[in-house]
């Protein structure tokens, strides 16, 4: 194995760990701020790091296309073009190329598309986006997979893993093994557990450094979601990373937490904060809500982030009705801290072997979310 | 006086002097970044104090609308809304309402207008001017005035600069001294020198704590600003800071600086540093422009900033061709360190009596100047 993982202890299904890269070791459970232009949205990466990330994740798609991926390895990788020099996971393409690229095309070899941008012509395959992945110097490349749509039959959802798997060979056959760079293989079949089984089969028969679990928050639901992570997560091996593509919210995070997961992305914290959205310890606020016009108070009295240390309620308000751009930043830097706080807390629950309290009290917590969340869409 | 001012050194007509206030000391000749709403765009207040900024300026017609000057003060007043102890100015809404509002009249009594966000009517009158100004907690506030449109004739010149003397009287009226507050008249007249002298007389005569020099840099070309502060520098009182509102380029500050002006704003940095515009010691860069896509060098090496410091001209491009707000972020904190740097460098000059070597390396620089500016508003 290319990278190195340690196992360091359980709480029940709960697993703290770290991973052990060329660029740095990751402390697990992690969530991975999503960069995806090689830049996390409205922030700096010493704002990134300052909320405790320890690894992006960026898109293998934006970047084939601007700045291109051929490009950025001339520039030295995609650590120093962007400054960020700890680790860096890519995605394959495969979900973006099927939710943003136009006029696709899906066969045997890959997919055929058009740039969003400009409309140029692009062939995307698994050896052409391990090659674009290897030029963007990531230190976690995924396999190039169809992510499954949803609702699919199961007799769709079976064509479409199948089709992953022969990628997810013909990814590791082109991937260049390096110490301290990983390749992780990603499960698929859709909400049916005798296709989750096929597929992490395959892909374990194959090897990787770790395992994603794909096409999952994609319209199912969180019942469904968590159901078919029961049944995935005892099929793959415990001595690997396992990594939940896309999650999610909070409360997703501390429930997949909870059943063995080791890895997160999603761009809900930094979509969130550019939308005037703030995650704290007493519910989520629409800070565009009158509500906050005149508080004097800091949006979260118990969190070290900066928006919350120097500013008020009031003032975030006003940011956020006058579209200042100062507004995204800060709320943006307060749910990335918000985010790598709930995983610090729950490291250090599954160490202390306190992961069922804090799970209980999460729960408690978490019945008043979603506040204002309602009118988010509205303002 | 209520601020006090030292005039520490001359160097031809060039002044070195420090400006004590109720938030601190500011060194002169000074720039001050424009926080049109109570944030600097694209900037943290430390990110601001890092350029080397020691004063703000905040406008008074866009605060009064938004979030209003009585929240404001409710707040702690606009040092603590906005996270920024150090001396702030304000404006006094008599040049934006000029430029923004809608359905303006003008009278002797003040201006009559609706707010160009939700189109509600407002009076604005030298008194409630001044009011705004305190519940704002201003450390200096500007007299109410007219910025006499350019071109105007000179008894339309005449009869706007009476005017505005008339409401400088009543602005002094209005003001409520405080220790280390003070209020600074703004002497008008366009570009006819006899109206200058009227007007600083007039000023003189009810007695500020500065004298701005206004109405200048609306149109009227470099040749007539500097030759009408030429013809009103010498008029106004040499222990008291001198301010020319609203200038200007980098070879303005110069010019205006070699002329004994003390105080400058423009939103030119800033503005630029959103546009993809870069003032650099090599001239004026459009980072937009397909030259800088693969370029790994520094926008400026000789620049201490964080855009300088730790990115690529390559990565400013693709930031800035992506729209993506980090973009905005790093070029505003790189136009504002050139700015702070360029005037750091003129105290130095002064001090040391090297003035006039100063401004020839700078004009021999300057002949570079605005190689691509021609092409920013294009992209």
């Amino acid at each position: 194995m290319t990278l190195g993982f340690e196992l360091k202890t359980r709480d029940g299904r709960a697993r703290r760990g770290s991973l052990t890269t060329a660029h740095g070791t990751i402390e697990t459970p992690t969530f991975m701020p999503v960069g995806t232009a090689a830049t996390v949205k409205a922030m700096t990466p010493e704002d990134v790091r300052a909320t405790g990330a320890e690894i992006l994740l960026c898109n293998t798609y934006h970047l084939m296309l601007r700045p291109g991926a051929e490009r950025v390895a001339k520039l030295g990788g995609l650590h120093r073009f962007m400054n960020w020099p700890g680790p860096i996971l890519t995605d394959s393409g495969g979900y973006q190329v099927m939710s943003l690229a136009e006029l696709r095309k899906l066969n045997e070899e890959g997919v055929t598309f058009r740039s969003h941008l400009d409309g140029s012509k692009h062939l995307l395959t698994p050896e052409r986006s391990i090659r674009i992945q290897h030029l963007l110097d990531a230190t976690i490349a995924m396999c190039f997979d169809e992510c499954t749509p949803y609702p699919a039959t199961e007799e769709q959802a079976a064509a479409s893993m199948r089709l992953s798997m022969r990628w997810a060979k013909r990814s590791k056959d082109a991937f260049a093994p390096r110490l301290g760079y990983g390749l992780f293989g990603i499960v698929q079949g859709g909400v049916h557990p005798g296709l989750r089984e096929e597929s992490a089969k395959a892909l374990i028969a194959i090897g990787f450094d770790g395992y994603a679990i794909g096409g999952l928050a994609v319209g199912e639901g969180t019942e469904l979601m968590l159901s078919t992570l029961d049944a995935t997560e005892p099929l793959l091996p415990a001595d690997r990373p396992r990594y939940l593509m896309g999650v999610g919210k909070p409360s997703d995070l501390v429930a997949a937490v909870a059943r063995g997961v080791d890895m997160f992305d999603c761009v809900l914290p930094t979509r969130s904060g550019r939308t005037a959205q703030a995650f704290t310890r007493s519910g989520t606020l629409n800070l565009r809500n009158a509500r906050h016009a005149d508080d004097p108070g800091p949006l979260d009295p118990r969190c070290r982030c900066p928006a919350c240390r120097s500013y008020s309620r009031a003032y975030l308000h006003h940011l956020t009705k006058a579209n200042e751009i100062l507004g995204a930043m800060l709320l943006t830097r307060h749910n990335l801290t918000y985010y790598q706080d709930l995983m610090a807390q729950m490291r250090a629950a599954i160490e202390t072997g306190r992961f069922a309290a804090f799970l209980a009290g999460f729960e408690k917590e978490e019945t008043k979310e979603s506040v204002e969340m309602s009118q988010s869409s509205q303002t």
